[in-house]
């Protein structure tokens, strides 16, 4: 049994780890989001993260509670994960790659982050708009495309085959590329607009994922959040613009 | 024989990776540093980031060549090195805590980056100065006292002694905390002039880190590119203010 603690209300960093439990139907508490009187809540993520008998407490949440070790970093928690829920690749090199890539993803999240928050994340949004305006058109038009480009590249150059980014199945990074397009269509529906023909594998592999019966389960559930605007990927017209 | 791929002439995230097979004493050719004549330069990289040979390339360097496999991402490429180079815990659970602190650390180093490039890092920083400054700011009041704070505290915690951040012996942990002090230093002379007072056990742990015969000797040797503005940590003296 896992302890996933993350912020409720947001989809974040968090969601990346929900997808992975997710997929392979483990068993796990939603722990922040569980009621306040049945040990849930943020309060009893406060307690962890104040915690004084653990040596290494996270700096921010998302952390996995695993029997008693607590792991922090989405990217780490997935790598941790990713053998145990049957969503990694079998080889030491293999897991090396998909562990790079996937802090690829965590760069590009990071990237999308600051394009609302590009001068301080501990101010409003309002408070950086003129900065946000300049820093989402860089990244809608110099990042967002030379990252997709290169993931669209490793796809396509999988000598596996196309339907997974690494090896011959579906791993954690699969469904962190599903999340990280769904969230860039959300943010950004004018820059995302030719995604499928710019994009046809990557767009495959974001419907495959989809379609996984229990994504597709959980994708319907009320466990998955919606994106909205406390999350990462924030859908703010005004920082949207069309793309060639 | 490792190969290491960085830009030349900066320090920036290869460096983390150079200090571990430094003080190590490995074997290792820092390829992009190499004569372009003797088969390196950023072209024998940029040979390699464009090849169509690996299935998975990196996305940026750093990247690290070990045998057949290419292994990107500062991080990772610690992970990967630390129980080869003796520089990592000996249990997976250890490890995990270990990667979760490496993982923390390279947040922070990518907030320092962003206080000279809140924009864009492909606009000049002369473009994005005002922005700058409103990010410095923020960073150094909030940011850097909390990441700071934060290693201060794990490092304090250790039930194995504050003499390093994760068990019982100097993992590439702290040799990335040392250059991240360092880099924190260059950076912002004014920021960290207390640094001593509010984080007595980072600062030993700096000095006890600086002070190991393979990284003496490799901080006085001309392998050690000196701090420039076209690094990660630069000085930039208008981005830089007091503290209390």
């Amino acid at each position: 049994m896992y302890e996933l603690y993350y912020w409720p209300g947001l989809q974040g960093r968090g969601e990346f780890v929900r997808l992975a439990l997710e997929d392979a139907g483990a068993e796990y508490v939603d722990v922040a989001r569980r009621a306040t009187d049945e040990g849930g809540g943020v309060p009893a993520m406060m307690r962890l993260l104040r915690s004084e008998r653990a040596a290494v407490i996270p700096f921010a949440p998302p952390f996995l509670k695993a029997g008693d070790l607590i792991i922090s970093q989405a990217a780490n928690i997935l790598f941790y994960l990713g053998p145990r829920l049957g969503l990694a690749p079998e080889e030491e090199g293999a897991r090396m790659l998909a562990n790079g890539l996937q802090l690829t993803i965590a760069d590009v999240v990071a990237e999308a982050h600051d394009t609302h928050h590009p001068i301080a994340s501990d101010l409003y949004y309002e408070d950086q708009k003129d900065a946000a305006r300049l820093n989402a058109s860089a990244f809608i038009r110099q990042r967002m495309p030379k990252y997709l480009g290169y993931f669209e590249r490793i796809l396509t150059r999988n000598p596996r085959g196309d339907g997974q980014i690494i090896g011959a199945a579906i791993t954690y990074v699969d469904l962190s590329l599903f999340q990280l397009i769904e969230g860039l269509a959300y943010a950004f529906p004018r820059a995302m607009a030719r995604f499928e023909t710019h994009y046809p594998a990557l767009a495959r592999l974001r419907d495959a994922v989809a379609a996984r019966p229990n994504i597709a389960r959980y994708l319907a559930s009320e466990r998955r959040i919606a994106f909205n605007e406390t999350g990462i990927f924030r859908r703010y017209p005004e920082l949207d613009e069309d793309t060639a």
